[in-house]
């Protein structure tokens, strides 16, 4: 069975499509930029930004959708090839994730507005902090996701930046 | 220029540490598990367990430790080299994460009889949260490691953690 980038063809992609081969090429250019695109689509709709109106839930919510994700086999693929040093995928990767840390970014300003989150403190260590150990545990130390307590770290978090720092 | 594990024959280690090539795969029997005892050996060098008397110190010692290490040529080369998923290199690096994780444990069984640690808190999610983002940004989103408050989130997690959890 082939796998990967060969396990498809550019006149497949077009036949389930229903359009013309060129169309495809005249947007994408190569099979790669049109994987990688199709890859990043699945890892923006499966960790759609939530807004449940809390700070404490809507990152909650976040963290149960990126647990579900690295746990799948589509987001285990996704997170191997996008470790590839090739440059033109570090460039995408750095690209992908500087535009999600600014969708992310958008819980924390919701959250200033209603007195969740202290307007001066910089929400992207904490935000990193949250889910930078599930990349860990996948990636490194094989431990299993849904032992990490995301709702506990979540709450001593909250706790941390309702203090402010000495 | 040969690189990696090409770069050198176990004749060479021989000569140089002054015993036969006999005594080498006597002990070690391949050059991959020669080489990979001797990253492991040169990170637990690199990332002696502080014991400075306070907790604090000891975080901020054992995080500027490693960030140096991440930052270092041989750091990223071991890094990129233990993310292999040949299954030897998948069981080194596990047994390898348990084992450092060990040894942190008793920078935590040390600050708990000075009362600088709630006795019933688990430290390894707190020491993963500390160290997670670091891997993060050297393996993922390419952020510099010199930008990554340390400092700050020690802090902050000490806070996190001398609060009960509500």
């Amino acid at each position: 069975m082939k796998k990967g980038i060969d396990a498809f063809t550019i006149a497949e992609v077009a036949a389930r499509a229903g359009v013309h081969e060129t169309s495809i090429y005249r947007r994408w250019g190569t099979k790669h930029a049109l994987a990688r695109d199709a890859c990043l689509d699945h890892a923006d709709g499966a960790l759609q930004i939530p807004d449940t109106g809390s700070l404490r839930l809507d990152l909650i919510a976040l963290l149960e959708r990126l647990v579900a994700l690295l746990d799948s086999p589509e987001g285990r693929a996704l997170l191997t090839l996008s470790l590839s040093q090739h440059p033109h995928v570090v460039a995408a990767r750095h690209a992908f994730w500087q535009r999600r840390f600014s969708l992310v970014h958008a819980i924390f300003e919701r959250a200033v507005v209603r007195g969740e989150f202290p307007r001066r403190a910089d929400p992207m260590p904490f935000m990193q902090m949250l889910i930078a150990p599930l990349y860990l545990r996948v990636l490194i130390t094989g431990e299993a996701l849904d032992d990490w307590p995301s709702k506990e770290m979540v709450d001593r978090l909250l706790t941390a930046y309702a203090v402010p720092p000495t």
